[in-house]
């Protein structure tokens, strides 16, 4: 639970403790036609109401994967009376949601566990570490009173690597703009473009060049103060960076991933992380359904879609409930025995698992504030760790820890298939030729997770081949039995397709039962 | 004061209550060649050691002005136990560095007083409110243990409002550059670049600019899902926003400056501002100085450079000091009786004040992230109002507070000549054209200032006809009188400016008093 200090101190915060407050007040906002003009999805959350008007209580459903899927659903459905119950295989809630602090212990297939040795305060977001400002995450963070920061996703501060070369994102795409508008410019005036441009877009797009690239009177790229300083402006104009290379060299270096990183509408600047973890998502929401109606430990071993509800068993026991929504990956609550028919195995072995990994590297100096001036941010390279994430948060203190790669693909696997201290091992070499030996001596300590060798998980993330009919055809029930999870939408490897996938579930389900009840 | 427990729990801070701690750190980094990399100036602070060792106490300095540089200066000399009188013509210490909450009240020179009527919690950093990663401010932050956190300086998702058009910074920016990359890879192709481009430079060009501009198969920009979507990716693959209007239509937009707002060395994201109020800063310079050693209230009259001291006199009294550092703002401080001598009196006279205004907006509802999802940012525009920032702080919060307007120059004169009512019913009438009716409707609360119209300052900042023989000669010291501000550097405008410069004064100002002890 949120420390109540800081919640009092921030206002009142929307939807603390106010049974159905936020959820109401944002459901009437959608009525009214107020709700977010770029989210207007509608989901109406369950109310008790919807039942006991007509006489019956809630249904039962059993929630299968304590993952953010299935603890929004769970958590949905319990606003309106449903009897759930999730069955979580691990011993602890949020699947991927997993932020790791000192003192946890990471457990991974076929390896060694590690003990986390941070020092307090500091922890390592292994799974999710950023949302966008559009995602329903968000409105999760606000019903459920979680305190959001900004994730520092694009930082000009911070390097490019690539071809073997270390410079500044402002200074590689200073370079990239200044030439881009030199050329263009240039082909402006020569004529070529006079069948596309008349003289008003001519004279409007030598202005706006002008203004993009930096460019001098005669129209040429000249370096920039756009660039960076070796000493910056202060009693003195400042001492600019030297440079820069010529138009062959800027082109070659091979930057034009790293400075487009944030165009996406999933990438944008700004992004948020919940204060002090991501799992404060988990934290909330457990407590949201409820302790008691989570089964930790309950590995599932066989479904069965009946008439009038559903069987599930695991080791050790067995219920019906009245509904099942099943939040497993696809790849694994394929192989658990069930009868849901050819067609819906088959779509449920379509897509394939992606192997993702992470390394958290703590410090006990935040050289990288102290001595390089980033604050958050990401570092791209072309190296096999592809990024370093630094902290965008409790920026001055003593120790920070470092994101050392975030890799998905061939990359993850060729650091997955390594012992934690080789990856480490790996992760500081190719991080050393960025920020230099400090980057291996000052190490304090550092953990690794590979998710394709996670216990009930067995990957990052999923990727259809195409989004088919053996996508929708999930999005669907099978019999009484609800899908979801991020891969069963167009937001995998996303929270908020978790949660968006959970609600579509419980509306169907919910739709069914009110309709049945 | 900061919040003890806050701080110990953002583990051992830097500086925090050890006496020359982080300076001493710092300043012996610098010795070993291990500070900021991009912020190498050398500044050791004074240290007591620098007198006792020669067996004589630490001169006494009058210093001029509580504001930043004045505040500065008096901390680095206090440090070295210099015998320290702050003298101030106000009320309160800051200067322009000025936070408004509820309960304040703002007056101004031939003006009614604005009383601020904010909620709990609600700010308005009327001065300063963003700070670079670069610069000698946040050193500050750090030394002096004030917390901070991201100030959103570019959201993909707030608007340009440009020639009555409104629509997404994100959409702005993907028909730009998805024209321009279109029209250079067309140039590219008829090989109107040939001489400039080899082979290799043609397809790595090629292949960024179809990233950069996110074209189509045959190199043409058809839209993008950078563009934004009226319903983002779910369950779906959403919907995207209609458009984009065709080359010359998105010329004609002129949303040039908006788009590279963040180009600059001193607008690049991220930047930084410290939790809770910008005058933090205020708080803890004042508390380091000592409020027993500053004056407030104290207009000075008269300034005379003696041969041995320098004399300073105020309404209501007069002191003697070894030194004087003065940091009022030049126009200010050329009316005040001196004998600097013609040529001093005559630079000072040189830089001209600008006029700069802003006017903080409360409502009791964050629709900007409930409706728009604008968390942060800063929408720009064509209109008299130029900016309308969002607030990066306390999101999901009950209250919020939007920067209406901040304006300078003529726009700012514009405002500044009204009554606080006039202000704030343009500035409703400006921002509704982009947000509409509830811009105005759900408004609870504002406060506006016109810097020229404050006391004692009368004027935003200053601007230098060039930065010429006047300017140089100030960074010098007439006689016994060390001049510092902001207006003395290249960072005009920025507290950074203020500090670097009264670190230039402290430091001239030591090594004489040490070499003359």
């Amino acid at each position: 639970m949120a420390d109540r200090a800081t919640l009092t101190r921030r206002g009142l915060l929307v939807g603390i403790g106010a049974a159905g407050g936020a959820g109401a007040m944002y459901a009437a906002m959608g009525a009214l036609g107020l709700a977010p003009a770029e989210q207007d999805k509608a989901f109406t959350p369950p109310r008790p109401g919807d039942f006991t008007l007509k006489g019956r209580g809630a249904a039962s459903v059993v929630v299968l994967g304590a993952g953010v899927a299935g603890l929004t659903a769970a958590y949905e459905l319990g606003k309106a009376g449903y009897d759930c119950t999730v069955l979580e295989a691990s011993g602890r809630t949020g699947g991927r949601n997993l932020t790791l602090r000192g003192g946890d212990r990471l457990t991974e297939l076929n390896g060694p566990a590690q003990d986390v040795r941070f020092g307090d305060g500091v922890y390592f977001n292994a799974g999710p570490g950023r949302i966008a400002p559009w995602m329903v995450t968000m409105d999760y963070c606000r019903e459920l009173g979680i305190p959001i920061e900004t994730f520092v996703n694009t930082n000009a501060a911070a390097y490019v690597h690539t071809n073997g070369r270390t410079v500044r994102n402002k200074t590689a795409r200073a370079d990239m703009y200044g030439y881009i508008a030199e050329l263009l410019a240039k082909a402006t005036h020569q004529g070529s473009l006079d069948r596309r441009l008349t003289k008003d877009d001519r004279e409007r797009l030598l202005e706006f060049l002008r203004r993009f690239g930096d460019l001098g009177p005669r129209l040429a790229y000249e370096g920039s103060e756009r660039r960076g300083f070796t000493t910056y402006p202060g009693m003195g104009g400042g001492t600019e960076i030297a440079g820069p290379a010529g138009l062959h060299d800027v082109l070659a270096a091979g930057v034009g991933r790293a400075i487009t990183n944030d165009f996406g509408y999933d990438q944008a600047t700004p992004m948020f992380q919940p204060v002090g973890g991501m799992d404060a998502i988990v934290a909330r929401l457990t407590e949201a359904v409820g302790r008691d109606r989570i089964r930790t430990g309950a590995r599932v071993t066989s479904i069965t879609d009946l008439e009038h509800g559903v069987t599930v068993a695991w080791e050790g026991g067995e219920l019906t409930a009245d509904f099942c929504v099943a939040t497993l990956p696809p790849h694994v609550l394929a192989k658990i025995s069930h009868n849901f028919g050819q067609k819906v195995t088959t779509a449920l072995k379509t897509p394939v698992p992606v192997a993702a990994g992470k390394i958290g590297l703590e410090y006990g100096r935040r050289w990288w504030e102290l001595e390089d001036r980033i604050y958050g941010g990401v570092t791209e390279t072309d190296l096999d760790i592809t990024h370093i994430w630094y902290p965008s948060y409790d920026y001055h203190a003593q120790r920070g820890l470092l994101v050392g790669y975030y890799n998905s693909d061939e990359a993850a696997q060729l650091y997955g298939a390594l012992t934690p201290e080789d990856r480490r091992h790996r992760a500081l070499t190719q991080g050393k030729k960025i920020h230099g030996e400090k980057y291996r001596s000052e190490l304090l300590s550092s953990v690794s997770i590979a998710w394709e060798r996670q216990p009930h998980l067995q990957g990052g993330w999923v990727r259809w081949p195409s989004f088919d009919s053996s996508f929708t055809l999930l999005q669907r029930p099978s019999g009484r039995v609800y899908f979801a999870g991020d891969w069963l939408t167009h937001l995998v490897a996303w929270q908020a397709g978790a949660m968006e996938s959970a609600r579509s579930a419980v509306t169907q389900l919910h739709q069914r039962a009110a309709r049945s009840a």
